[in-house]
């Protein structure tokens, strides 16, 4: 039998897009010459969600988090612009304490869209969040990067920049994600303008925008500017950005100012508790359920205080500790009780919903990093989940980002497509020539309707190994680690940038200089 | 915090138990000695099952599996038993095949018990198939074994009788399993004996019995009459045992002489076909299903003409191939589809449900194969499997069993035993004191909540890596097969054979030696 070379879902190829920005010659002509790349469209699910709690637990837990949200308060710190905005929509204010009646925040949130595009610049890789849809990015936030060669080290930009290009060349990432790893060698004060000229250039995907000061929101909405055009972005969605919770209850005012300056562009924020179980939360799985619950609730109320039907995604990131030692543990079952869970109160808000990833505590690529991602992966898919953060790359606790995690991880995220597409029944597929043709005690490997249908019929991955234990053997015996070492540095040096109109990538330029001129460098 | 030692899942100790058999002085005595043993009570699933075909596909996959039941046939090879069982029941015979009219299989299968107990030597470990309860068991069948020291060498019986020891150590194990590896150092045709010996003697779990020869099920049922007594083996069920189906469509008389002799003994089969998709079965999820649903059909009906009300679980091995190398590949999104909508099937029909395990194609037990055990062991929760054979120490497609894999998937079972359990609810658990106390801004690892939950709050690897880097780097900067290294040994070393009756052993010995003795060795 022939060899499978491309899978059904990959049907589209960044070779025939239309870039929006790009309508001079030269960008015509780069067009034309750069490599295709293989991408499949984000999952939509054809398969159910788990719900695993009752209709009753959901209304207990519900119930719980508005007494939370009203006897007990939540705090917003250094901010009295949103103390102001709570007091005006009927909140009681104590000092940062803000008591929100029940059935306040619910209400606000519904103004929030059910669904939003976000933009790329390569319509074709444009994204739905929210209904059936899952979208996949990368890792977020690691300060050292790991490789099989070097071992673990500080993260440079030009980790970050690799990073990038490995998610463009991965054809089940959807969306280039936000901190891949922090560039460390860069100024802090300075990293946010590499990073999005990272993902604006390297990439057509869509990606995340600074958060870490309200002024770096700022320039990543202006550099989009530049990128998508002014009028695009006024009225289009461009960047998704993570806003994280200070978890338990509490609100702060660098990510709240980054949430104000991008809910007033009408850009979209992920709006995410992030809890070790028994540190951050109860040690109980109700009790955190209850608590974010309740985080979620006051946090995207809070979006639509400062601009009612800006794009909001509804986050969890939750794990559990190790009583023994303290440390943070990942893929356990009651990070995935917590993820089905949260899923199901998103949908019952009518939210998109952002969890899971390819979470792990072990500090190589090795069993246990396989078993925890695969545990996380799977739960994020049947949780329902509409935008993975973190879906490749992860190592150590979210420490690390790991070159060969992220091409094995990525790899599997084929799989997850193909789960998600649920069962075929057509009358091709359901084979009953083929039964007959074959008949008992015969082989299927040269009929008429496997002839027809091999090549789309199996998930094939692109890196482990399926080959003969002899083959295997004399080849080296590699393992999953080595085989992903190869593919990572084939496919560094296959990558091609996606072609982008002169002009734009000289503002970008300008603009970045002019903003690294304007202040000193800070390293903290 | 204190250190947590126990899970609570882990409720029970074989050191409790009272033995059936064992009534004499001697037996009291090395129960006294002997050392406890942590054991789990089998899954009872708390959380729903995933149900991925809607009731018009399931319809449509039934009335094409009596399609092929009764225009194709199905057929019982070298048996004319069974054929005139058949044509008895109303079929028509055509030579070998068997044709079934349509709707008789489905009313044959209704006499089978849809739920039975499987009696192990200590009551406690009894487990009970069927309904929503799970029993786990070890890897089934591999010729080779692997250690990270040795690498891969054939299997012998001392390899055998430390499987058998592993998995009596294992917390997480229910079932001691079959042939755990070949022991290929014993002649064929005396194999089964000394397997059974080691499952009667190294452990008190429930044991499958021989399927490779209708005699060897019958000395199976003969030492199992010596082990819990000739009145309760006629009254109970001791034995599972399983039970291929040649798919497609065949049913050979090696094993279903087994089954013969299982059934008029009241002990359970599983039917099972078994299915490399693409080369059994057709190259689409649909077909395969329906094949599966005829087979089963055709099998476990057989079972019941055999004997009525005889206890059988209605088995799917499935797995696709890869169309480039041929390979059978594992943890694969087709195998997952098939595994769900089987369940359904199994539900639709009453019939306890055999499926999943810890299936991997990798050589080594690295990332590949923890990624495609942990995508099937999840799978075959959410599938609502009830027997799950292979569910630790698969490696290499089912050629080899692994001691270290073996270990680690056992220490992931008990992830499964966590998330199964599903959400507490209690007031307890919903933890309101917990978040009041706390409030916002503070931590929970002091409050009151979490110092009376924090024992049980959470699953925690006995195998896993949670240390900080710089301890995991100062001890050797282990991987997870290092660790399990570590751990198969201490295991090996620790274990002591539950107590067991003298008068019993020695009747078990005699009527090995006995066995032995009549026949001369056969190696092939």
């Amino acid at each position: 039998m022939g060899s499978v070379d491309m899978d059904e879902q990959v049907t589209e190829r960044a070779g025939r897009r239309r870039g929006r920005t790009g309508g001079g010659g030269a960008a015509r002509r780069a067009e034309r010459t750069s490599t295709a790349i293989e991408a499949a469209r984000y999952i939509t699910r054809n398969v159910p969600n788990l719900d695993i709690l009752h209709d009753e637990a959901l209304e207990i837990i519900e119930a719980n988090a508005e007494t939370i949200l009203w006897e007990i308060g939540v705090n917003f710190v250094n901010n009295p612009a949103a103390l102001a905005r709570w007091k005006d929509a009927g909140a009681e204010i104590d000092g940062e304490r803000v008591h929100i009646p029940r059935g306040l925040a619910r209400q606000l949130c519904a103004t929030a869209p059910r669904t939003f595009t976000q933009h790329a610049r390569n319509p074709e890789r444009s994204v739905e969040m929210g209904g059936r849809n899952l979208v996949l990015a990368p890792v977020y936030g690691p300060p050292f990067v790991h490789d099989a060669v070097s071992g673990r080290r500080y993260a440079t930009i030009e980790d970050f920049r690799n990073f990038v290009k490995l998610g463009h060349m991965s054809p089940w990432l959807h969306h280039s994600g936000g901190t891949v790893c922090e560039p460390t060698d860069v100024p802090v004060n300075k990293r946010h303008l590499d990073m999005l000229m990272a993902h604006m250039t390297l990439t057509d995907r869509p990606f995340m925008g600074s958060v870490t000061e309200p002024s770096r929101a700022q320039d990543s909405v202006e550099m989009c500017e530049i990128l998508f055009g002014k009028e695009f972005v006024a009225e289009n969605t461009v960047l998704t950005s993570l806003v994280n919770i200070n978890s338990p209850l509490t609100f702060d005012d660098t990510m709240m100012g980054a949430l104000e300056t991008y809910a007033a562009a009408n850009q979209a924020s992920i709006v995410s508790p992030f809890i070790v179980g028994g540190a951050m939360a109860p040690v109980s799985v109700a009790g955190t359920l209850t608590q974010v619950a309740a985080e979620t609730l006051a946090g995207v109320a809070y979006s639509q205080l400062v601009r009612a039907g800006a794009p909001v995604i509804m986050g969890a990131f939750v794990t559990s500790i190790d009583m023994n030692s303290g440390a943070p543990t990942f893929g356990t079952p009651e990070a995935a009780q917590v993820t089905y869970g949260t899923g199901q109160l998103a949908r019952r808000l009518g939210l998109p919903y952002r969890s899971a990833g390819a979470f792990c505590g072990s500090k190589l690529p090795d069993a246990q990093a396989a078993y925890e991602s695969a545990n996380s992966l799977n739960m994020g898919l049947l949780a329902g989940v509409n935008f993975m953060l973190h879906a490749c790359g992860w190592l150590e606790g979210g420490l690390v980002a790991s070159y060969e995690k992220f091409v094995m991880d990525a790899d599997q995220l084929g799989a997850l497509h193909k789960l998600a597409a649920g069962i075929d029944m057509s009358e091709e597929a359901q084979a009953m020539d083929a039964i007959r043709e074959v008949g008992p005690g015969g082989h299927y490997l040269g009929c008429a309707h496997t002839q027809r249908n091999f090549k789309t019929a199996f998930w094939r991955s692109r890196l482990l190994d399926y080959k003969p234990y002899e083959t295997w053997s004399e080849e080296g015996a590699r393992d999953t680690v080595a085989l992903a070492s190869v593919k990572v540095r084939q496919m560094l040096e296959s990558y091609s940038a996606p072609a982008m109109d002169p002009g734009t990538r000289e503002a970008l330029d300008a603009y970045v200089a002019e903003k690294k001129a304007s202040m000193p460098d800070a390293f903290s």
